[in-house]
């Protein structure tokens, strides 16, 4: 029999609470196959996990996932589970973390207030849900403890919700949001190849490209030009590229350079796309 | 019958040396369940360690527990094996780094010397204990060997102490060690909220507090103001709180910021916190 | 039985593309114990990862170790397999990243081309071989598939090589390069103790050492003093010593210190010692 599978992304850093966490996890369900996804992400940043969230558990076996990027915690926000068309069940706040994943997951088959105190720590504190509330409940889970337990239905339209922006095309020009900057300084946009081809028409690699980024509060643009290629090592050393990255999205990247910390590009920054 | 539990804690940060000690660790407990703690403990901060030994130990399962934080590594200082009342043992170097957390364990039951040469490496180097003699002895109690085995008893008394120090309260006002900055730059405190209504009085959520950070070598300090809170999203953004964190102990922490950067704080600092 | 054992590094860092190729592993090979060695490599720094690799593979089980440090990813490099003397199987980009680990677990016993696309994911990206490729090829290899079924030999002698360079002694002095500076700040050299003794005569701990480091392009040089020394504190703290490091090579460091950083010092820097 195959050992229940968790995985696990928090904003907790490097220091003991992902540890903490997964101990309350392990002490419920001992054989638990535990996965961190990451730890790293920028604090607070919401949509930054999103990002990871749904670019990572596509490729993860199906099973119970644990997610906290949290600024409210201890206040009104409400401690969610969502149970995934793939039988999937993601355990987090409810503050629009886990909602792209899910609608990857073949969609949002039901959603679970996480309410059941037997299947929390006895004292639940005030800044620590993700020891006292998130890792519990998804031990419980993984012992076989089913999702009717955890809590009462939610209706999904009540979510808080977080899609990433949808690209605009018009004049020729393709707009999409910066929704991830990877620890390669790679830019992730919230687009596809076809948006890109809708705005300036089919091109072949090699085609050069002109693209402004504008920093997150408006003020500051940034103007480059780019190749539209396959992968990084067609273009030489320090020079940059379009391309269509893993997860099937477009991305801006120098070749063995670090493009965001070049441009100044953070997740939020827009970016705008046409022939150069 | 459940796999045998270690959990690893050290500052040797992200490159192959805490891979290495699984590595062995893993060579002689095929079955071991490694639980990772940090490997991001500050370097050579034995105090930091402890802290993060002493707040994590608690959550985990009773099993045994490596901890590494030695700049004294290759000298005479001893490598040191605690029984706890909980029924762990704690494996690392007698420098203070294991004693917070075995008190927390329901005490310390006996304190052994690590000498065993058969549970060693053959060779041991001058500069990778972790490697040579803590992991191996990991490995060795973790597929059952007796904690009699690892080398002779030694006096409680005579081990390393690098207890927290006490709190301190006059003239209503309290005055408390900084014992660890976490990775969201809230500030832990060596004291609890008892200490600090003992100080200023019973104040209610939204009391304001007047604090003072001094630097590490009392030259320099930092005045700030902060409200008495449950919780960071009671908060304003980037508005402080002085609340009672997940350990029970009192810190100092900004809503989506981060306070010891802002304050210039360091774990050695004190803060003095009395009525604004 | 015992699990499958897989180690992995990368330069992926901390976001989630080591955990989406740990995914893939696991979807595959459910009872694989996968241990990561690190993915902090310096990013696109090849001989970086052979050093971690070469320094931590002796420590591991016999296993399959995947290895991706993939500046050429999607470009005509060849993905390459490696069975070792010692009976564990390398996977990764044929850049030189491979061999000298491989050296060193009883050498190369044969080569093979990673082209079975039944064992690659269904589709294959041009930026993310590490998920699409090599991870899905390890899981298989876990399952107990047979290192012949992953394609081709191929000649050894055409594999891309990296070997750390010789040192060289003339005039009482030893010139060595650095092959890595570890989280510490401590700098690695490409030669052992009796290269030292070669050049400036068997020598008594606390004799005093002249060394020159000279940047990458040669430009910058920085001349430091240190004491042959077994271990850091027998030192005072922020001393340099120059020691056998726990690989059994010379190393420079700063007791409690980062000799690096102070120094300027990077991987393939050169060091040249002799008496002061």
């Amino acid at each position: 029999m195959e050992p229940p599978f968790i995985s696990f992304l928090s904003d907790f850093g490097a220091d003991g609470a992902a540890a903490i966490c997964r101990g309350v996890m392990l002490s419920i369900a001992r054989d638990a196959q535990i996965v961190d996804i990451s730890h790293a992400v920028r604090k607070f940043a919401i949509r930054d996990g999103a990002y990871l969230l749904w670019s990572s558990l596509p490729w993860m076996p199906v099973g119970i996932h644990v997610a906290i990027v949290d600024p409210g915690v201890g206040t009104a926000r409400r401690p969610m589970g969502i149970r995934t068309g793939r039988g999937d069940i993601l355990i987090g706040p409810d503050n629009g973390l886990l909602v792209p994943a899910a609608d990857r997951l073949d969609g949002i088959a039901e959603v679970r207030l996480l309410k059941n105190h037997d299947w929390m720590l006895p004292r639940t504190s005030a800044t620590f849900h993700g020891r006292d509330i998130f890792a519990p409940m998804a031990g419980h889970l993984a012992v076989g403890g089913s999702f009717e337990s955890v809590g009462e239905t939610v209706d999904v339209a009540s979510l808080e919700d977080l899609r990433f922006p949808a690209p605009l095309e018009h004049d020729g020009r393709l707009e999409a949001a910066v929704v991830y900057v990877d620890s390669f300084g790679n830019i992730r946009l919230a687009a596809g190849a076809a948006d890109l081809a809708a705005a300036v028409g089919i091109i072949q690699p090699g085609a050069r490209l002109r693209v402004v980024f504008e920093a997150v509060d408006g003020a500051a643009t940034n103007v480059t030009t780019a190749a539209w290629a396959r992968t990084f090592g067609t273009q030489p050393v320090g020079a940059s590229l379009v391309y269509e990255d893993s997860s099937g999205q477009l991305a801006f990247g120098d070749n063995q350079g670090d493009a965001a910390a070049r441009l100044g590009v953070a997740s939020g920054s827009i970016a705008r796309i046409e022939l150069a």
